[in-house]
């Protein structure tokens, strides 16, 4: 198979194709995750309110390009209290002059006030909620309460040959385009991959939201109903998923050099209306996000030969897109 | 809370503190997962054999820091015809002047030859195994040979209150270390965290080993069975995750400039043996490493307020730790 440089770099090329994100494929069509959100329908997908977009503008990379994270807060009901401290301190510019003071590897990258911002003032105090550790989840009465005006959690989803299993909770599943876990009387947001959490002190702290991070590696589900998520990353976690570890404590940075400035924070509410990014995502209660859900759980790409009939939550990734600017 | 930049240094320290790696606390002395790495006895570790352990040197990284990642194999009875081509090509040094020419976030980071070694030659091809597909899995009856001289997996483990539940097997758990799924008829390893896996072509292709990845992001299950495991990363894997991410089809590098450079590859039972290093990992069928995956499933660090109550196989993270040098 391997007879020469020239078969090496065509065997090559294959894999990267196969590897891809699946482009729609012209042939043999198969149902995969990619396939099913070039088909879904413009009313199947919703709009994320500017209210709930955060943009956060990082100092350049070592080569001078722009890094911009954008953040989408939670909706209602979960974790409110906290992201409406952010939405204060976004508009009295709060986080701008902050930095990412620690980055530890398979973990979360953490900014906000750091060790590195000893002489920052800290207004706005009596502005902030200072929220109960009953906040971190939801009661199944609210829940009830909620699901009046949109769909319902799903949390017997079931995809391929079995339910969404996990150790982690009693059900899983989907509402408003965000992965949700359960039990009998409670209902809370997931730590995946690129969520975005409150750091706090110890209990019965909950922390403001003025110190944030986001997970970097392997879903750290064991902070579910611990600390606050509050969001996810949905367009430029690699700005922060590739900074250096620190390695001081914790993996705060040891050196004023190794912290990462931030620019500004921004609501895209606030922002001029060219300038706001603008978003949507696949609704959880659409055909095509139950036909995706389960194309993630069996891929037919032409790269797999075994469907794994089930997928965790957290591999599920909610397609979010841009939406063009008119 | 917040009142004076001194209260928010000090509540930050502590929020550091609390969410590092616990240390051993003395006074509320909870049963941790560090806690009982602590208290394992030496006979609980086992040594990883230096032939299992591969060494990549990458170019030093922009501030001329060395850049090591040590790989460790996979033992038998899994993917030996791939782990067997990776060593005949460290012995050549066939990975020397290669490079990462491929990096995609919450995916992988992958290296070998890529695009930018037209150039290479490919030598030992007559030399690696073409492997079929039957081996990405191996069947229970193998798997019962296998028992004979040592500890037999456990699929059905079962972790405070729930069953280790994935929606990926009827089964998982570890054996030797390595976190494994099962069903009636056949066993495999799994897609973790920095698991290292053999790049190849379309089906029936399987790859020889000589392009490899590292996963970088959450737990790329579906690659199970689709893919062979070799091993995983066990040092360094941020000097992979931390990768500037490619921009070009499917994250490959558009310049040679972007690439890292590997230096070099060896298998630590090729180098002398002041430079070999040496590792241990935390038996499977140790007391110490029950307890362990309990306190993962139930973290009673003095951060935690509500334990999750069970722990995907990929959050449980195998201790493992270097052995000081004599």
């Amino acid at each position: 198979v391997l007879d020469g440089p020239g078969q090496l770099l065509r065997r090559n090329a294959l894999l990267l194709a196969a590897l891809a994100p699946a482009p729609v494929l012209a042939q043999a069509e198969p149902v995969t995750p990619s396939s099913v959100v070039a088909a879904s329908a413009p009313g199947e997908w919703v709009e994320i309110a500017p209210d709930e977009l955060l943009v956060m503008e990082l100092a350049p990379d070592a080569d001078g390009a722009p890094r911009e994270v954008v953040i989408q807060l939670l909706p209602p009901p979960f974790s409110q209290s906290w992201v409406g401290n952010i939405r204060t301190l976004a508009r009295a510019h709060w986080w701008d002059g902050t930095s990412v003071y620690r980055v530890v590897d398979n973990w979360v990258a953490q900014w906000g006030a750091g060790e590195d911002e000893q002489g920052k003032a800290v207004p706005l105090t009596e502005g902030l909620n200072i929220v109960p550790e009953s906040e971190y989840v939801v009661e199944t009465l609210t829940q009830t309460d909620w699901c009046g005006d949109q769909a319902c959690p799903k949390p017997d989803l079931t995809v391929g040959d079995r339910p969404i299993n996990s150790p982690y909770a009693e059900k899983e599943g989907f509402n408003s385009g965000w992965p949700l876990a359960a039990n009998d009387t409670t209902i809370w947001p997931t730590h995946c991959y690129a969520s975005v959490g409150v750091a706090r002190d110890l209990s019965p702290d909950t922390g403001t939201g003025a110190e944030l991070y986001a997970a970097i590696g392997h879903a750290p589900r064991q902070l579910d109903r611990n600390i606050a998520v509050v969001g996810r990353v949905i367009e430029g976690i690699e700005h922060l998923a590739t900074l250096k570890r620190g390695t001081g404590d914790a993996g705060v940075y040891e050196t004023e050099a190794e912290h990462t400035s931030i620019i500004s924070v921004r609501l895209a509410s606030e922002l001029p209306d060219a300038q706001g990014p603008r978003f949507e995502y696949l609704a959880s209660d659409s055909e095509n996000f139950n036909r995706y859900v389960a194309g993630r759980a069996n891929r037919s790409d032409e790269f797999y030969i075994q469907p794994a009939g089930g997928v965790d939550i957290c591999n599920v990734q909610v397609p979010i897109r841009r939406i063009a600017a008119d």
